[in-house]
């Protein structure tokens, strides 16, 4: 692993794991991340099996990640970085050259608004309704289930596709003129969007041609989200 | 207004209209970061009254914030940076000395994540069991409550609450050795929950002596939500 990697490399790129999930789209949001900024050779993936309840069990969140999500970053003196805006930033930064994240001020903060937005309209509300609405996990995961939230929630994220989909009618990526986080959280959203059968409206044309561009992406079709 | 500011201070720092509830939560953290940026003076306040709904009248929602949320921050422009972490970065990049949002990778992985676990865990759960498990901003606003929800939301703040707690008893700022806008966020969790009387457990000693020392900031005590 990493063989073409120069020792100056490993000095500044350290070996990290991440608490993974393949094909999930919170975990897909950092594999996105970690090729676009070439550092996947870095990555040792430790396959967490989300159906069992394993980010759930007390180990996991008293020593990964006290929110008990997938993914998590762990570094090789056991320092774990949860979240993915959070992971992205770290991702990003390694290099000193920010590609995902932003470089001026004005691009940080646009790049994290729409990313967060995407989050909030789109991918998170999609993800309650996946655990309240639907089998979701399954019923020794999913211990509590609120389905009138998550009925709710889903018509949200329906809302949101609209919404983005009036960004993408007059701009090429979700933040404005280049790729970044933001896409990338918006991509986390149509992968879930995938699993629980909810389809982007036919009408949302700027935001399927926008999809389909995303997909060709090596960064982005490599993935297991889309084997 | 800004009296003292020199012609290439004017130049650096742009004019900001900020669209603010003085003693919201959430406003009050952007207003934190701009008392820690000693950028005041370059922000002039527009007040939105959360409780009439101004905040989620359509004018706002499709020119200032598609959530419809609290705070805002608009450039001179008409370009609008929602949400308080993207406001946070904009504001730390801008004098090119990041104070809140950290220089290593590794601080900005760290306070991200701190920042959006205080969001996850505290915060957001407090705004949550305000609007569906109290009056909230009243019947004219809370158009749709789900109580239940809410009441769960209230309980994983209160666990939340332990969590902080229990990383404060080793560590003296929310992300470690400094503050951040990791410890801003918990500030706001604070705020909100006093708002709600959902007071701090008193076995949260290393939380409570925390708040004291923040409470005692310059940028924290002179806010309108401690008047």
């Amino acid at each position: 692993m990493a063989s073409s990697v120069t020792r100056s490399d490993v000095a500044r790129f350290p070996n990290m794991t991440i608490y993974d999930f393949p094909t999930g789209p919170y975990p897909t949001r950092v594999r996105i991340a970690l090729a676009e900024k070439s550092l996947l050779s870095h990555a040792e993936f430790v396959f967490v099996d989300l159906y069992k309840g394993d980010h759930k069990r007390p180990e996991f969140i008293s020593t990964k990640n006290y929110s008990g999500t997938l993914p998590v970053l762990e570094l090789g003196d056991g320092t774990c970085i949860a979240e993915c805006t959070a992971i992205t930033e770290y991702l990003d930064a390694l290099d000193g050259v920010p590609t995902l994240t932003g470089r001026t001020p004005l691009e940080k903060g646009v790049i994290h608004m729409m990313s967060k937005r995407a989050e909030l309209e789109l991918l998170d509300p999609i993800s309650v309704y996946f655990h309240h609405a639907t089998p979701g996990l399954g019923p020794e995961v999913e211990l509590y289930q609120n389905r009138e939230w998550g009925i709710r929630q889903r018509d949200k994220a329906l809302r949101g596709m609209r919404y983005f989909d009036g960004v993408l009618e007059s701009q090429p990526f979700v933040a404005g003129d280049a790729f970044s986080m933001a896409d990338i959280t918006v991509i986390g959203g149509l992968i879930f969007a995938s699993i629980v059968k909810l389809p982007v409206p036919e009408e949302c044309a700027a935001l399927i041609s926008w999809y389909e561009r995303m997909r060709a992406r090596p960064s982005v079709k490599s993935q297991p989200a889309f084997a």
